[in-house]
This record gives structure tokens, C-alpha cells and sequence, in this order.
């Protein structure tokens, strides 16, 4: 490894990972984003595997992926991942994603907290293995995107209502992160998104939903082509939300 | 590589493609022997990419997956893929699924046609390359599992009626291979799948559906603990048969 800092991963568009237009998915490529966080986490003791095992976890709160390209299938391509700073209860973790010749075709920022997995309350990042994870941060690469922004629905009337299923499901018992994006991404038809590449793709995580939930997602056009979203899910009567979009495309 | 007639393939189980039991999901391991499948024969000279510029393309039409144990979220596992016979419209490709220390925990078994992308008519295996695919088929590995059997659904109800979405569709506009595998997942409830480990899953390809289709799933339990399924499209008035599938539980 040239630089410890920043951790490199060499990935392919693989064909069920590609949509009508032969591109990778934004539900994919969140998925190789938060893979490559957790091995430049865990090759540096601050993994779920080696948390888990002292009662922490990470725990994903924004995602914000902004892309001018998308790989195409079977191209290859690269994720660069690195923490650019490092605050008491939460860090920010930054992406970048490369063509197969180099050049960035792509940009994402993350938030993350850590929290106690019995009490639920989000840990002390400075006091966990005496505070190193601050010698993990790195200015060297920048990340030119925006930081994610507010997101506002007032919408009354849901644009989709659906129960969650076993493949929404994770180890945890909680919808996945991923498949939220594939469940907004379905919202759009396929007509839309042969006339409209997405640019910019925003993800707040705010409390889980579990198997078994009535979801209820609500749209709200914002500017021309751009999205604010949220998914609430029932409890009882009342909504809950659980997760909040807010989506660009070109 | 040791023998060139077997590909071997590393992989490990991602957070976001085990379910809730911490095990990798079926259409997670579908997809991976798919792509295992396109490595070896785009090695060889018979990959998709290499097919399609000669106006040819795989097509999957049977594959029967069958695991005593399935991988635990971040295990190491390795696929090795050969093929074990060729005809002159079809070819057999099988599987074997090792755990981290090399001891098999599941097979597969495959089978392929190739055909004309053109008039959609199959190809003479026999033909392509002078031939030279019949040169790759290997007895060395043993594939101790069934070959895939008859799939019959009497049913007149489905159990579930759903519209084809973005994330359904693959970069030739058909539902894909590893969604229907999914789709047919989403009808157990994770009650019943808490208490009932998947001991093999069958597919049967038989028309392709479309984005915006109307599927319609039909089940019936031919055993205890063992399904047979249909998914039908509604084309117009009638219903065509798309996908068969036969499931056995522990």
C-alpha cells in the first residue's frame, strides 16, 4: 500500500449488477462503497467485525454520491476511501470512484457514528483504542462535492406503500441500507430514467424499520428533476420516519 | 492456474448480501456462480463479451443449487466452475461450493444454450471456434447433487401479483435471472424461514417478461417443506410461463 491512509479497491460492473442501460446500479454502487469503508475500517481495528466483538458498532447516518458517470458493464473501476476528519461522536468518511484509466468519475461522502450495541447510545470516537483513529485522517485527497443537505417533505399522500420482505432484511433485523435506494430508485419509471441520468443521490438514516413494516414513501418534486423523499413506516397509527432522500438527476 | 479446465473463484459474504440469519442469500449465490460461469468461459473464448461481438449469447435455461451449509456473513468460501459435458444445443456447466478450510458445503448444476442474437434461434455448439468448446469438459470434479426435475404447478390462484420495476430489469430490458430468485424468496415469511434452512432451489427459464409486466407467482406444496412455482406475465388476456422453480426446505 502506497499511502495506509487511503485504502484502493479494484471492482467490475458485473451484469446483474447493471440496470436497462447497461450502467451500475446507485444501490450497487453503495453497497461497494460501504464494503470498501469497512475493510480500510477493519485493516485499521476500527471494523464491524472487531467492534462487534467490543460491543460497538458503526452506525451509517448520510450518504451523499454524486456521479458524472456511471461504469458501464464489465468495466472496471476503482473506489479510494479515506476519513477526512474525525469529531467526538461522529466521523466523515469520503469516496472517490475512478474509471478504469484513472480519471474520477465520481464523488460520495459519508457520516458515521458509533454507538454501544446494548445501550444504543453513540460512543466516544476519541476514547476508543486511546483515540488512533485520529492518525487515520487525510486531507491528501479531496473531495469536491457538496456536504448533504436538508432535506424538507410535506407532502400528505404517499407514492408507494409496501410491507418490507425477507430480502430487505439484514443480520441485524432491519431493512438494509441498499435496498432503501432500490426501493426509491423503483419509484421512477423506466421512461423517466432513459431521458434523465442521476447526478446526485442523498441517503439520512434516522431509525430503523423491521420485517413485517407497513412502509410508506412520499415524494415531493423540489426542481425540475430534483427529489426529497422520505420513507416512514407504521407504528400503530402513527408514522415513523426512517429514512430521508433527496435526489438530482440531469 | 493449476488445471485450466476448472475456475476457481475467492469470494466472501458481504454485510449487505446476508440475510437475516447471517447466511448469504440465495440470489446473492446465484449471481456469483453466474459470474464464476462468465469467467470461465470469457478466459476461454466463449464469454459473453466474446459472443456478442460474434452476434451470439449465452442463454441460461436450467440451474439447480443445493448447499448443506450456506456462508456466514464476512466467511471466505471459493466456487470452482467446469464443464462437464457439451451438446450440440446445449452444454452442461456445474459447481462446486467450498468453505473456508476446502471442505464442499454445496453444488450446482447448469445448462446452457447459445443462441443467434439476431433471429433468437439456437446455435451449433459444435460450430463455434471449430469446436474447440467440447476441449474444456472436465470429469475431474464429481457433482454429486440431481439433476434439475420436473416442475409441474397445478394452482389456479397466485400467491403473489406484482408489476416488473427499474431494479428488476437488466441491461437487455428483461426481468433478470437473479430477481426472480429473489421474488420467489419474498414469499416465505421469515418465521417460517427461521425455522426452515433452504436445501435447494431449482430454476427453469422459459420466456423472458419485461419492465412494466403484471407477474403473477403461483406455488404449491408438492411435499412438506417442498415447493414447486410458476411465474406467469399476463400478455393481454392470457398468461405466459416465464420461470419454474422447485424448492426444498430442511
Amino acid at each position: 500500500m502506497m499511502n495506509s491512509k487511503v485504502e484502493t479497491t479494484v471492482l467490475m460492473a458485473e451484469p446483474f449488477h447493471v440496470d436497462f442501460s447497461g450502467h451500475l446500479t446507485m444501490g450497487v454502487l453503495g453497497n461497494h462503497l460501504l464494503n470498501c469503508a469497512g475493510v480500510h475500517a477493519a485493516s485499521r481495528g476500527f471494523g464491524m467485525a472487531e467492534l462487534n466483538e467490543s460491543k460497538y458498532t458503526w452506525v451509517l447516518s448520510r450518504l451523499a454520491i454524486e456521479m458524472t458517470e456511471m461504469p458501464y458493464q464489465y468495466e472496471q473501476f476503482t473506489i479510494d476511501t479515506w476519513v477526512e476528519s474525525v469529531y467526538r461522536l461522529f466521523t466523515n468518511r469520503n469516496f472517490r470512484i475512478c474509471s478504469k484509466d484513472g480519471s474520477p468519475i465520481g464523488y460520495a461522502r459519508s457520516i458515521w457514528a458509533m454507538i454501544d450495541m446494548k445501550t444504543r447510545k453513540p460512543a466516544d470516537l476519541f476514547q476508543l483504542h486511546g483515540g488512533s483513529i485520529v492518525e487515520y485522517c487525510t486531507d491528501e485527497l479531496d473531495c469536491p462535492i457538496e456536504r448533504p443537505g436538508r432535506i424538507k417533505v410535506t407532502q400528505t399522500e404517499p407514492v408507494s406503500v409496501f410491507k418490507s420482505k425477507y430480502s430487505d432484511i439484514d443480520i441485524n433485523g432491519h431493512v438494509n441500507s441498499i435496498r432503501y435506494i432500490e426501493h426509491i430508485m423503483d419509484l421512477f419509471s423506466l421512461d423517466y430514467l432513459k431521458n434523465h441520468a442521476l447526478k446526485r443521490f442523498e441517503m439520512a438514516y434516522s431509525a430503523e424499520s423491521y420485517y413485517g413494516d407497513e412502509l410508506r414513501i412520499y415524494q415531493e418534486e423540489t426542481n425540475q428533476d430534483s427529489f426529497d423523499l422520505e420513507i416512514r413506516r407504521m407504528v400503530g397509527e402513527k408514522e415513523e420516519v426512517c429514512v430521508k432522500s433527496k435526489i438530482f438527476f440531469k
